[in-house]
């Protein structure tokens, strides 16, 4: 609908700490790179107002703001970027989606889990590149570090640092998952090691311009895993940046992801990852931790059918 | 006991194919490497008349024969290597106990799945490293290649050839392991990751020279995973081979199980592993596959009291 | 001297391809991460108006010029940029600081050969993080891709594409220089590897995340190169991007020299690197040409007194 | 000759050190992994008669002797291993050549620098794999341990402890060589890398069951270094080994190099490398410390005219 405005979008953003700093990052930068719609990085909400002014002035917004629901019943946002801790996210997202603004952006998570924190990205992402479904799980979850120091004293620790699963796909194929918060000199390691019949694919965050590769399919005395440096004008997203062997960080997945975002806004197409995407993940870390009060046995999973709505209070609850 | 004779020991060799090629490799060099009692490659054994005597010229024994009941119960025999294919494995062990001889060296394993021929060497290396004893388990079995090309045609296959699980330790660790026949790309890989507070260890047998460690009781900014080549005199077993750098093969580890052997047997101590050692191994694989048969259910493993004796025929039932 | 002032620094930037492309990223995000003097992205100038107009929109740029002359004598400039190709760099830098301006960012070479492009890149980080000095050199230098397509067909190719060279140090120690456009396979590769006696340090730009590192000082035992993660709050600059394990790209190294140069304005302290840096690296690269042609013999450096003001002209010759 | 032989073929073995051991190993059990002509490890040879007594008994050696003079005029000695210190290896080599017996094993170099010592096997390298020539050379070499402690307190070091030098070959390929005892952290590396137009190759001994391989003849997309784990039957000599992914230690390349050895003997074809061989590599060697002493100019290297017969003589000398 906005494709149709002659003025550009406005965006609003909802959170300042790790997530809103990041993501301003990628408002701020995405036009440099990529042709995307117009925008403007219009309000930066925060409870505190000393705190998000100067947010604001370092971030690049242009005003800001302590009440986040008269923000979104504002005629010149159409974007709620909401980066709030994760408490606050679904009432905020219900919110915004009630006054018919984009929402999609990634909630900062607070106070849950290895399971719910890091599970949830392994498991996204093994969705997303297999185009796969869950049919079953067998978790476990475990709480290796039980107290901590807190304001009376040590404190109990009442989530989860360690999480493992087996997840039967559709496919035929099997997932198994294992996360945790106390692997020592593991600082911010996401690996997938994805193997097929005609081939392997290794990746890890902390190396993320990087793809490991085994083609299976040529002679075998010429196997072997390579380091592909996606650095290339061929690899996607990329020519947008600078020339081959020129690293760029992590907090430019972010702008990857609102350049996206804000293309499927242009094109009137839906934005991916979608809220089903994330109550698909929700779903199965919720079965997940059935599994693991249930002694580790297989928990089927209901699949939707294709195409269901999905009730946005569904998601709200696993969020 | 054999220490007070003074003839060399007599060693026999039952099988001849690969685990038997890789022995008897071991039998003709630990003694120009280590300080081992005296012992004399007597008799490899195999069904095959002509097939023993062309392996055992080639592979250093003296003599041959078809009759490993036989040989088993010479006098001049101290120790029996069963390299055999594991069905036998347990028949002949037996009787060579039973006639007094020496026997745990490692078997062919042949016809079992992926958790019987690779995951009971995971768990060993895990229980051998960290003194640990295993009190549950949840796993699961798949078989992906569910047929093969046989005498009659296509046959299907009736082992697992991928298996995980997650064994909780005596010590509070949890260890999860994960084995595959079907990983495309790896073609021996054994990984080992161990995670503590004060540091971690990783290990590859694809590249057995090399130690992985971080030390995490230093300051974070100098704080990294460090590639050991455990290739210094100071490295156990390591001065008796080459200088540094110079790394050694997959099949001296066989050459440092052989000198162990017989440094055990010189001294009058127990060897290790022990025949008690392969029953726990045995027992938490068929915990394992008992938690697959039934959803992945946790099992409790009921511990064996420190020192108990094991009886044979229970080892036996489990090779 | 700015820092008296009450207006914030105003910045203008010569040129807008690559360099330009990379310098723009970091004036437009310097101050969102690190805490830097007040500065306006005032004027982006270039050759072409409409295509300056259109980068200066992408950029973060206010207004635009076709005319260095006229922008550099500007009373509200403070700061010029040049990111001018390499041939026209000298001309505009010395009639930038003849008009009081701050002037050091990197240019973009263009023209030039692997000697000039490459090794310049390698020698300036030996003897900034050496702290050292040349004081003798060899070199050779050599053209494997002898013709090019061209507008009149194959075109001679007249500058190096690959040197080699040794440089004694005052210190003592020696450096190899190897640089190449030609090395299949290697995108951006820029490999630091220095040898001390108490340990070593390994540097690849292509992974700059990361550092290894061999302490010498310990037992042999755990010796061995370790991957540090350069990702901790401890780290260098680092604690202003995220938090550990996230890594930056290659375009934050600009970010990161701009605060230097913001930072040292405010204070009144020199920047680093200096014209006279720059100076001496382009001496060394002269030696190596002289040497070179000279058959590869050893060639004398004469070195300048410490402290010595060096002739502006002089850096504009080798430039 | 020794082909048409009845009997198999009698080898001394002169030394007993690293080396000696090293060979011994390799005669030990070429026979047990390759099918080689029938030998016999008759006599070992050494100064001190004790000690080549026990290391006879340990290495496999039937008789020894203190006496190498008399050794290599015997009619059952048809092959001459020579482990000796370098400066007796010309003597014997010479005396056994004489006496019409088959002599090219490596010897074991004391006393010599770096250059000797390490370039030499990196320009033998080169060469064996480019098949290529050296036409001209610049070299350098220091010493930067300059005193070790001696007999007489710390004494001064006459041999170069570092290297460097760049060769031009006959093909138009520049090869740079870079040798050093002095560098903290590498223990026993030796890294080949080799850049084509339609490829690259990297190998490095310490982890000498790897070969790094870029094919840059395919997309760019998918082009990367790959790590080949040279374990497949399908790899030269490594089906006689292990099955795949078990690894080889660094000693078994003198069990291949045995085994061509004896093949070459028993099909009448000139063993490589040849003596010719290793004074072309001699050569060049002079050629870098002529190159060394002459401030680094480049020195040319007369080509002998292909098939030329090398008086020994000149071989000798080098050695």
């Amino acid at each position: 609908m906005n494709s149709q405005k002659a003025r550009p979008l406005g965006v609003a953003m909802i959170g300042y700490a790790f997530m809103g700093k990041a993501h301003s990052n990628a408002w701020r930068n995405v036009a440099s790179f990529f042709d995307v719609p117009a925008f403007e990085q219009k309000v930066l909400v925060g409870r505190d107002a000393a705190g998000v002014a100067e947010a604001a002035g370092k971030y690049g917004w242009t005003e800001t703001s302590t009440d986040w629901r008269t923000v979104i019943e504002r005629d010149d946002i159409d974007i709620v970027d909401i980066c709030a801790p994760g408490w606050l996210h679904a009432k905020i997202a219900i919110a915004a989606l009630e006054a018919g603004k984009h929402v999609r952006l990634k909630k900062e998570t607070a106070g849950s889990g290895a399971l719910g924190d890091i599970a949830s990205h392994a498991i996204d992402q093994v969705l997303f590149l297999l185009g796969d479904q869950v049919t079953e799980v067998s978790g476990r979850t475990h709480t290796f570090t039980t107290h901590r120091p807190g304001a009376a004293g040590q404190e109990e620790v009442t989530v989860d640092d360690a999480a493992w699963a087996t997840l039967t796909l559709a496919s035929g194929a099997i997932a198994s998952v294992e996360v945790s918060r106390v692997a020592t000199g593991q600082k911010n390691s996401l690996k997938l090691e994805i193997y097929g019949d005609k081939g392997a694919i290794l990746f890890d965050l902390e190396n993320l311009n990087e793809l490991g590769f085994l083609d299976a399919t040529g002679p075998a005395r010429e196997q072997g895993f390579r380091r592909i440096l996606v650095s290339e004008p061929e690899h996607p997203y990329v020519d947008a940046w600078w020339p081959q062997g020129h690293i760029i960080g992590w907090e430019h997945t972010f702008t990857h992801e609102i350049r996206d975002f804000l293309t499927a806004i242009s094109t009137g197409t839906p934005p991916s990852p979608s809220f089903e995407d994330g109550l698909t993940v929700q779903r199965i870390l919720n079965a997940i931790e059935e599994s693991a009060a249930a002694k580790s046995s297989i928990i089927q999973l209901a699949s939707a059918p294709a195409g269901t709505p999905t009730a946005l209070t569904a998601a709200s609850e696993g969020a």
